[in-house]
């Protein structure tokens, strides 16, 4: 398959359209219609053996994952999706049908977020990566990290371990063992329409990406005051204790620093009602510094370590 | 140099204002303004080994020409920048010296072209890569490939096979031989004012990245009709001629092949006189096909073989 055949694959599989859309992939840029909202604009990478392993899932299914990743930050923004470009650096020697497969999940997440791919770049390289950009509106002011106030309630959506549990089980080479926790790292959801609900009354939000630890922690030094985290609180998915334990895994740590759920973590004025349905699991202090565990009694606990990290 | 030591020095090198910027980098993603504008969008990437070695440039030359080959997608579209994200793959063992280089690389381009880097990503790999999206304006109808007519003027701006010679000097480790030409290959102009000047009057326009000839059959391509390319009227830089020949290489297929050039053509209905002041080089044929080559008396040469691809 020579790059022209595979650029044509490229623009059949992703010919699709869109109101926002005047001009898709096809030539030098892409064309997206202006209008009254501002434009909120982000780009992840994912690269094989660094963010994924190529056995950790079928290639549909790692970059779906990959796309999910770079949508999730327009979530923490409050941003609806409007498009997006896939740049992939691919090795020659890759299969025609791998590559077919790479594009069908990108079009699976593309769908499933309604955010077309409307352009990118395809070249070859040693290394295996995804780069994906995208492009999202806000009627408004973005949700930031930057604006926690003391006395904030924290919250979180969904619940924080599994997926680190499931890379964890993929790393063993066994998937099998729970292939629940095994989907929430290879199958992530982005929390788009729950920062679309958080962008009007939330005070910070971001996503999960790095560990919630770490990724709080960002808001934290952002907004200039340290937070309170109770690790009694913290939502974690059934039979995640139980088979860390039995895995030699401290639960904690999965939580706090595995990262790579996706969900969103928000501050909200305490007396609202949480309008994402998510768990309340610490507050805003009236202090600078970082997050601090604490127990049900108020008590502070050791911190478990850090969350990743690709340098040093 | 850690992972937030180096993001801290990616931000304290962006941290430019621009009108257009809401929300720079430090947040999950940047926020433009919004506007009448159509928002225009193109991401590339510069893979060490592929498209650049490290031998060939200072890193900050290899960086802001890198950004550069993004930015020239805006120029062919007509439109006007209006920022970036980079999102970087860097080895690990890369000094901290040449992040540094790389990064005011980017930061140089980034000022040049009025378009600043409002966020990006970093990640670790094996294999360096810069990829850089750009985010551009137009006021009006962008400048496609895929409206030349029948009749109309192709024009180039600048000069061909510049850069190729450049990069043929730079192989063969003999740069000091001709430093001009090894500047055309490191030191790419994207036409930013030559596109904007010819969005309302141009039929179609392309930027010279994979080869004068490739480039301009994917205008007869998207737009239906062959061309005619008159290879006596090309331009070609002063003394490309006499040292092409010298070291064994054919000034035509340099010309025609060679790409990087980052030059503009473009087709004009051919009573008007040309706003980017370029070179006329042939005109559109009212039959579908590719280009054809014709010498001053009309006669129809042999390609000289075809454009750099990625793949096959």
């Amino acid at each position: 398959m020579d790059e022209f055949e595979r650029i044509t694959r490229l623009r059949q599989r992703f010919a699709g359209a869109s109101a926002h859309v005047v001009l898709g992939i096809g030539d030098d840029a892409a064309v997206l219609r202006g209008g009254p909202s501002d434009v909120v604009i982000s780009v992840d990478s994912a690269v094989e053996g660094v963010h994924f392993d190529r056995a950790f899932g079928s290639w549909r299914v790692l970059a779906a994952r990959a796309f999910t990743a770079a949508v999730s930050d327009l979530a923490a923004m409050g941003a609806t999706p409007r498009a997006a470009l896939s740049s992939l650096i691919v090795p020659r020697e890759l299969e025609a049908g791998a590559f077919d497969e790479l594009n069908a999940g990108l079009a699976d997440a593309a769908a499933r977020y309604a955010c077309p791919i409307v352009g990118g770049n395809l070249a070859a390289g040693r290394e295996l990566s995804l780069t994906t950009t995208v492009i999202g509106a806000v009627d408004g002011p973005a949700l930031t990290r930057s604006a926690a106030r003391p006395g904030d309630a924290i919250y979180v959506t969904g619940s924080l371990g599994g997926a680190a549990l499931g890379l964890h089980l993929l790393q063993l080479s066994a998937a099998e063992t729970a292939p629940a926790f095994v989907e929430r790292w290879q199958k992530p959801c982005a929390r788009i329409a729950e920062g679309q609900r958080l962008r009007a009354v939330a005070h910070a939000a971001i996503d999960v990406s790095d560990g919630a630890l770490q990724d709080l922690g960002h808001i934290c030094e952002a907004s200039g005051f340290a937070a309170e985290l109770e690790v009694e609180r913290l939502p974690l998915p059934d039979g995640l204790r139980e088979l860390a334990r039995e895995l030699g895994q401290d639960p904690l740590a999965l939580a706090l620093l595995g990262g790579e759920d996706y969900e969103l973590i928000y501050t909200l004025p305490s007396t609202l009602v949480d309008p994402a349905a998510g768990t309340r699991i610490g507050r805003m202090l009236d202090v600078p510094g970082t997050p601090v565990l604490i127990d049900a009694a108020g008590k502070t606990l050791a911190l478990p370590g850090r969350g990743y990290r690709h340098f040093g």
